[in-house]
């Protein structure tokens, strides 16, 4: 059975292959993840951000794959990155390049689909150089206040000069909003665009925060396959963005989870312009508002992700709490959010409460089987190393039905508690992932 | 598209539901893994065992579910269990029969399938000692010499009484051999039973090493979801067996991974009964071939165990070398072998070396990507940061294309290496876990 849809695999892909040569036309059109919003969030222009997406053909043609975005004098960026051990020559630059200060000249970020340049060796970082130098040159500012990014296939030279060739349309193009075209420009495996905002009171001003991101495979914490772009108007000293920036993506974007695989690529930059009201520090009213907004974006476009996981049909909310500490709590909750099998059962609607009991087990975490409780949406389960008194299968079965699943575990030994959110692990997974090369 | 594949395994499992119920008949009968051995092994019989197995209808009527082995006086008992926080009450109760010394009455093995007692709280326990006992009576032995196991569906009390009623039957059967029936008795969601066996001259005599095998979803390390017993005719120290034990489980049982899930119940019983020669020590020359051929049948088991592995059209060795340590190249072929892209990848057939790369980068240990080789086969694809000179994606492809994948890596940094060995991951796998439960 497997072998036979194999081969419908492979010829549907020979099939695409030769089109592909034939035409150079682009993926037919993906079905949209059920999970997806209604549309795209009418995203609000920050001041001193301005935006543009062309189709310079990296990979595929007639489909907006560079986005540009050129900020203003005296913009602060913060960032935070994938912690892979063999992360691409970009992400490198880039961490190279927070550590410079902001200019009078401003900053700029470029970010290609369809090719990640990692893995490209030396070769690798001559196409970041002349990618960012290119940009420099067009915008007057020097490379190292440009933020490079790729994403797509692995391993493959990246034919950066169609990038280059693209930067004075991209230049021409330059105009503040823009950011839905954007986001599709970014874009991969996703089947939707993501984008989030949020507006803060400070004094009589109000600073506007909007982000956009991509992803939808390769996604697990430090960070997800992802790349995220969050812009505002704030003035905000690199340092207190820096810290806000890590501290929101510890309990957003490194706490979801698709497949349990981590990208190469994985990119979150904020830039924070200067143009509205001042946020001196973190501690005060304004920087405690603006943190919270900051964080409120970063959990928005986080849950995106997850909802655009590859085949994803649930939203999956894993809450451990009772646990010895945060981090054992996070760990048995990534357990949970990770197994194969607790994501086919979430699938196939199967309230199997066993299998969350197995995932408990194997995550390491200190764990007591007679302390355990499982709770399903507000159905519990389980406790004291068994099933619920009372507990009626058609209970559980009934919240698996729906599409935000949500289980909740208390260990009942301690106070740490973290919470994940992840999606369910269907057969459109292994098609998307089997048969196209992302 | 995901959406009506899930309404149709719904309504196929509705379907199946019902049908249960209705005349209690067993599943259909499932599709072999393409993988498996072309016929179950000639196993001899290993004196001092007498082996048996009946329909007990602990879940399913009309098929084996009940193993029962004797084991003559003297017999020394070894073993190895799951870690899982959350372990069955049968693999306690074996954890501390252990302990215990071999007596002049024998010892007994008892493991039915359909139910594994695992989160079973008290009634869990309760279920061993009734079990245990009506074993111990029957057959004359002390409750603690008898080394109980129970694997299927968690968290449902174990019907034990159908097992106690059904012990009458399996003494009565009790006969040498009988290890085919054995193998058949204790599958779950096997395809097809798993036997070994490998003998040893040791002087004049003949040791035999007779072993049989279940286990093909949840299947990760420390151990895989599995019950395995294997049998000796060796005179051998229980110390000393059992150093041999755990040292050829690190090589064998924990380094073969289906889907990173690790069960509650996993067993490994040795049982020599010390009815031909006498292998004193483990440094002899005795020893070290006993052992050496111990070894083998383990790592035969476990290579069938991943060959039925849910879904598997491929068997994938992953051999990592030139890691800073051993433990650090497990983590790196782990990583690998459990990584749902690179698995995917495989099942298409698709040669994705950049999976490889992420996976490598993703498992926390050391690795410089300008040190990397890796290599697909006898092909190499990728070194010094970059894909190989002269490599070409047809020869890639072309090994992708065989049953039997071999992925090379070479960290390039020490002398640290670790092989092991999992199967792709397919649409099959997601059928048989979203749509069964185990």
């Amino acid at each position: 059975m497997a072998k036979g849809k194999d081969k419908k695999a492979k010829a549907a892909k020979d099939k695409a292959g030769k089109k592909a040569k034939k035409a150079k036309v682009v993926k037919v059109a993906k079905p949209v993840s059920p999970l997806a919003p209604k549309s795209f969030p009418d995203l609000p222009a920050i001041e001193g951000v301005e935006l543009s997406a062309v189709a310079a053909g990296v990979r595929y043609q007639g489909r907006l794959d560079v986005m540009l975005a050129r900020l203003a004098p005296g913009t602060n960026i913060a960032g935070a990155f994938t912690r892979s051990a063999t992360r691409s020559a970009p992400v490198r630059a880039c961490e190279a390049r927070l550590k410079g200060r902001a200019t009078a000249k401003g900053a700029a970020i470029i970010v290609n689909s369809g090719n990640s340049n990692a893995f490209t060796g030396a070769a690798g970082e001559a196409s970041v150089a002349a990618v960012s130098d290119a940009v420099g040159a067009a915008l007057g500012m020097p490379a190292s206040r440009v933020f490079p990014a790729s994403t797509g296939v692995i391993g493959e030279p990246l034919p950066h000069e169609r990038i280059v060739s693209a930067v004075d349309a991209l230049v021409a193009g330059l105009r503040p909003g823009g950011l839905n075209e954007a986001a599709k420009a970014i874009m991969t495996t996703d089947t939707f665009p993501k984008g989030a905002s949020a507006e803060v009171k400070v004094g009589r001003k109000v600073v506007k925060i909007a982000g956009i991101a991509k992803g939808s495979g390769m996604i697990a914490p430090d960070m997800a396959t992802m790349l995220v772009y969050i812009f505002t108007d704030a003035k905000i000293p690199q340092a207190v963005l820096q810290k806000m920036v890590t501290e929101a993506c510890d309990t957003s974007f490194n706490c979801i989870t698709v497949d349990g695989d981590t990208s190469t690529s994985d990119t979150l930059i904020v830039a924070a312009t200067g143009t509205s009201a001042e946020i001196p520090d973190a501690k005060g009213r304004a920087g405690q508002a603006f943190a919270k907004a900051l964080g409120a974006v970063m959990l928005d476009l986080a849950h995106q992700v997850v909802k655009d996981g590859e085949g994803a049909t649930k939203f999956v909310e894993v809450a451990v709490t009772g646990a010895k500490s945060a981090p054992e709590a996070k760990t048995v909750a990534m357990a949970i959010a990770n197994s194969p099998l607790v994501k086919t059962a979430i699938a196939g609607q199967d309230p199997n409460w066993g299998r969350i009991v197995m995932a408990v087990g194997k995550s390491g975490a200190h764990a007591d089987r007679d302390r355990l409780r499982i709770a399903l949406g507000d159905v519990l389960v389980a406790e004291k190393g068994m099933v619920a008194k009372g507990y009626k299968e058609a209970d559980g079965a009934a919240h698996m039905k729906g599409t935000d699943i949500r289980i909740g575990v208390d260990l009942g030994l301690g106070k740490g508690a973290a919470t994940v959110w992840s999606c369910d692990l269907t057969n459109r997974y292994i098609e998307i992932n089997a048969d196209y090369r992302s």
